[in-house]
């Protein structure tokens, strides 16, 4: 099969990498020459260019650009496919790129591969990267049964764990599990910077360890993401904020007021049940 | 030296081996005698008793009891002891502690290494547990400098690095970065628990990662601990949880005003600032 790869980053790279191994025949665009060169080079795709067009004889084509690049991306490659191109992409958000491409393209399918690292870039391309991963597709109502079986055996191939849902319903559940803990993350961090004896401050630091590492790492990281997680997935994330200050609050009161017992019970709780999420 | 360990758990037990294998004779006692045989069997002490009293001999004596025990054993200890005598404790919360043993005691000073890890008991004694990692000592003016002297040197043994400060000041610089993150990694676990849609909540969970995994983490710990952590450090810990909500409302005012170029400095300055607590 021909498959087309537009936006040859960590998540472009490595699909070129494992789908190529299978056989596949992998066409990569990205706007840098440098880019296509190294994609070239590592082996990630048979050909490259940083022209669209190149897509046009594609048979399925993941778009795996920033999120806020994929609308743009498919309104531009679309002129250029015939009508039966299964088009993907590889967003971390789902219901506004669903919503604006479904009425374009009726083989689209969105994506959503819960796998990377901390690397960005072609550089960071690495084989199997997604075996034994969760691959969110969420096809609609009108989505052709082709086509979902077609990008389905695909990612099967990768070795992920496919889940089905509606986009809305993708977005509620990664608001809780990844855009949340992004932004709590980085008010840990916003709040340590926030005192003023200098001499606290000082042993703060020092004495920062797993604890704190471990708390404030999603929040520092790419500042670029989070705004884009804040910004497409804006009202199930301000819904699970506004439960987490909630919670926060129910905290807060219990140790204030001296409930001990039932401030036990609550971190038993969920000593118990985060293993579910694990 | 002799030195005396009371409480021969994870700390306890892992002090002894340390200072046992640099040639200082060790005297441990615990409540049950069980543990005292442990300790023996790994070659934690050299003697173990569940009588206070053997420790009458020690020069120096390290109180490595849950927090809420070490007041209440250094009263029953210090009645079999000469007034040479120093004590130390390992508590993760100071100024409540150093209030009230100082007057009981003048050859004590508070301490609290920094090191751990989420194994507790005899078993998960180790060896250079205390290697690089921080070891706050907190002597006040009254504090004899000979005892001070005699304290550093056993700690410095360890490959510990010493840092001195005020009790106070410890424990505004552990609410900061080791008692706050676990409250809000806690409501983290206990605001995903609150979904009510079991297709969303199912899915959040076979979404989880590194993300939920990492920012979750602290707060699931121990409940015992946690609960003590906010019983001994009180004050602190509300100050720095009213300081990390008023941060955390800032990220949710951004985000619901859509200032995203704002959003993204405040995520920009944390990322700069975090690696100074690595």
């Amino acid at each position: 099969m021909k498959i087309g790869i537009l936006g040859l980053g960590l998540i472009g790279g490595s699909l070129g990498l494992d789908l190529r191994s299978q056989g596949h025949h992998l066409l990569g665009v990205s706007r840098r020459e440098s880019t296509c060169q190294k994609a070239l080079d590592i082996g990630s795709v048979d050909q490259a260019s940083v022209d669209l067009k190149f897509l046009a004889s594609a048979d399925v084509i993941f778009i795996c650009t920033p999120i806020g690049l994929i609308v743009p991306q498919v309104e531009q490659l679309m002129v250029y496919l015939p009508m039966k191109a299964i088009i993907t992409d590889v967003g971390s958000v789902k219901a506004p790129i669903v919503e604006a491409v479904s009425p374009l393209w009726q083989n689209f399918i969105g994506g959503h591969p819960m796998a990377g690292n901390t690397d960005v870039g072609i550089e960071a391309a690495q084989r199997n990267l997604f075996v034994n991963r969760p691959y969110v597709l969420t096809p609609i109502e009108t989505t052709p049964n082709r086509a979902i079986t077609i990008l389905e055996e695909i990612v099967r191939s990768l070795g992920s764990i496919i889940y089905h849902c509606q986009p809305e319903k993708h977005d509620r559940a990664v608001s809780w599990i990844s855009h949340l803990p992004v932004m709590i993350s980085a008010s840990l961090t916003a709040t340590c910077l926030s005192e003023t004896d200098p001499e606290i401050f000082q042993l703060a630091q020092n004495l920062a360890s797993s604890g704190f590492r471990d708390t404030s790492r999603v929040g520092a990281g790419n500042p670029e993401l989070g705004v884009m997680m804040a910004q497409y997935n804006h009202q199930a994330l301000l819904h699970s904020l506004q439960q987490y200050r909630q919670n926060l609050d129910e905290f807060i009161d219990l140790i204030e007021q001296e409930k001990w017992q039932i401030l036990e019970d609550k971190l038993k709780l969920n000593q118990q049940q985060r293993p579910k999420f694990l």
